[in-house]
């Protein structure tokens, strides 16, 4: 074979394989709980609609749903997700304001592919989601990483940063958030934050690109407006999927934007896939239709909050009382975030947790720039409430062994 | 909104809409016969049996095929394409020699993105097919285009062209082909120039892309080896399609090729999609396994045949007897290819063509690096026989009030 190294690209040379990944691989030794995944509980999948909903897509659109679609995504389905978030405050959508994607994952690539150059900053949470790391640093995207609170990203630290890079001259093309029940912390961005970033964004000249998978899931509390809607400039881009309320399987999402982002998006896919598939749109399109989304979100809600609430209770029992040591309580979504105590290192103490037969992601992986050797991700939806509370347990014990008082 | 044109990364400043999707938009007037798209007859999709496959494959595997899947590829899918390849001239492959992809347009993506980097040369076909042109370019390829003849690209002109870009240290990365039923040519490269490229891979240090989405549709004539079966240093990356043998509206797709480079492309598509859709995997799988693909080849291939029998007939029937002008005859696929007399221009004429109700693919689309005003790609596939004769009536007459004697 010729010398492959030689020959790949720039890119190829500047991808790594996920860390979230390969931790994964570890985590399954029998025995092992782990809280590093971050799949839905299959428990929470409709599947006893599924068999007559596929039915009736073959039956009554078969040559269409089984033909090439359109690159924006079919007509059906979209005039659903208008529907959608119609009745989710965000009314008047068109749908050329909408293109339907192979779940966010994609929505993130193809973000990435039309704004990132080479060394451009982006400025992002920190911590934030990995996967939209990967997904921009392969276009050669400098993050910015800006702290968090309890309210989420701190606003204060991020105006300093927005003049910095204005200075300098750079190129910071958007701010990338996940503001509800954020993928790793399970923080909420708050009202009054997300009203002063609108406004910086019109200050300081960037888009937002505001990714919500959770967003349907909150167990508690009241909803709060999407960035979207309180920004009157058209300059958010807004990712969802059906991922989390509906099924992952499908791999279906979808970015509502002004038009002209969404047609220069849509010739990005073109060459990215052609289009997603037609036949798990329609399917998609039919269970929306059908009235089903609604009722099956609170299912997948009680489910959900019942883990998280035994999480919670779980680390008030097992985790030691040590200086500094606390995580967040989520209103909703999938994970939380722990702090150890500082010094402790969660890197090096994974392989510790793993012989105890426990698993988590390390935080460090979610901080763009280095940092949060002492932090990790915890997800409570696959793990089953039992499991939930054997394994903290056991966390518990491993995070008190290690622990060495300063 | 803020301004998205100093925003858009180089990439997006180079994406162009394709050209075949604006002018299928313009041939949807009613009664227009169009010859211009490349979509399969959807009387050829085993609509009658998918009701039972994906009742089968919720009550089987509902938990499974719902959730996220595996980067590489359900093991249950990859199993069947691995078993497909040994009774077609490829056996021993292992499941680290295939990548399951959303259809062949994302593996063209993929390879794109680990092999190009920014003016890198690669070698294609001329005409070549223009949904690879998209994705290479998008990573700022710039294609250098080899003639053909009924034989396939003249590898008497690739020699000379890899000597040059060898001595002016170049980095061609690879040769990209569509060796069966090429589209947009519908021509068949020689078992004897397939072997000549392989020799020439090892000399010049070169990959081979081989994109075969029509492989399985030959209608005349015995198949001639894969460059993939005839080369032993595994140069070669193999480029696969259930969309055209079975439905492309599942958009599935696969690439085999050296474990080490589908160990790169996983990476990739990780920060790409994640993963294919399981569910549409299990279903194509399920087909599989119960032995129906190859039934179903063999329906698909006589619908065809017919259609293309039909147009090389009204060819013969309705072209205009003007020096220069001919056709190919291809032994398989969807497509073939027209040459005007020298000096009549296609992309001229598509207006009135339209004008007169009928509709084809200006073959300069397909050429790299310009020319080819006089060709056109006309399409069997989708047209029913009696379309087939009236639009070749139709564009014959279009032809002879065109032409202009030298």
């Amino acid at each position: 074979m010729i010398d492959l190294v030689k020959n790949y690209s720039i890119m190829a040379r500047r991808m790594k394989r996920s860390v979230i990944r390969e931790l994964l691989k570890m985590s399954t030794n029998p025995g092992l709980i782990s809280f590093a995944g971050g799949l839905p509980d299959a428990k929470a999948f409709p599947i006893e609609v599924m068999e007559d909903i596929c039915a009736s897509v073959i039956r009554n659109h078969g040559a269409r749903a089984l033909q090439y679609g359109i690159t924006e995504g079919e007509t059906i389905l979209v005039d659903e997700l208008i529907k959608l978030h119609a009745a989710n405050g965000i009314p008047g959508l068109k749908r050329e304001n909408i293109l339907v994607t192979v779940a966010s994952q994609q929505a993130l690539d193809l973000v990435g592919r039309i704004f990132i150059d080479h060394t451009d900053p982006i400025i992002t949470e920190c911590p934030t989601y990995l996967g939209g790391l990967q997904a921009f640093r392969a276009y050669g995207a400098l993050p910015v990483g800006i702290p968090m609170d309890d309210d989420g990203i701190l606003v204060d630290r991020l105006e300093p940063e927005l003049k910095k890079l204005r200075s300098e001259e750079e190129h910071y093309k958007f701010l990338y958030l996940v503001p509800d029940f954020q993928n790793p912390s399970g923080v909420t961005l708050s009202l009054e934050r997300r009203k002063r970033i609108v406004q910086l964004s019109e200050e300081y000249n960037f888009l937002i690109v505001e990714d919500s998978p959770y967003r349907d899931l909150r167990y508690e509390g009241e909803h709060i407006p999407t960035i979207y809607s309180l920004d009157k400039t058209q300059n958010v881009i807004g990712l969802y999927t059906f991922s989390k309320i509906f099924v992952p399987g499908m791999r279906l999402g979808w970015i509502i934007a002004h038009p002209a982002i969404i047609e220069k998006l849509v010739v990005a896919k073109q060459a990215v896939d052609l289009c997603t598939p037609a036949f798990t749109q329609y399917i998609a399109a039919e269970f929306c239709r059908r009235g089903l989304l609604e009722g099956h979100i609170e299912k997948v809600k009680a489910i959900y909050k019942t883990k998280k609430d035994a999480m919670l209770d779980a680390l008030k029992t097992h985790m030691p009382d040590l200086p500094g040591l606390r995580w967040t309580k989520p209103d909703g979504g999938l994970f939380l975030w722990l702090e150890l105590p500082a010094g402790m290192n969660a890197d090096e103490m994974i392989y510790k947790a793993i012989d105890a037969k426990v698993a988590y992601v390390i935080g460090s992986a979610f901080f763009p720039q280095g940092g949060g050797l002492n932090t990790m991700r915890l997800n409570f939806s696959a793990p089953s409430v039992d499991d939930i509370y054997e394994g903290m347990k056991r966390l518990g014990a491993v995070i008190r062994k290690e622990y060495r008082p300063a």
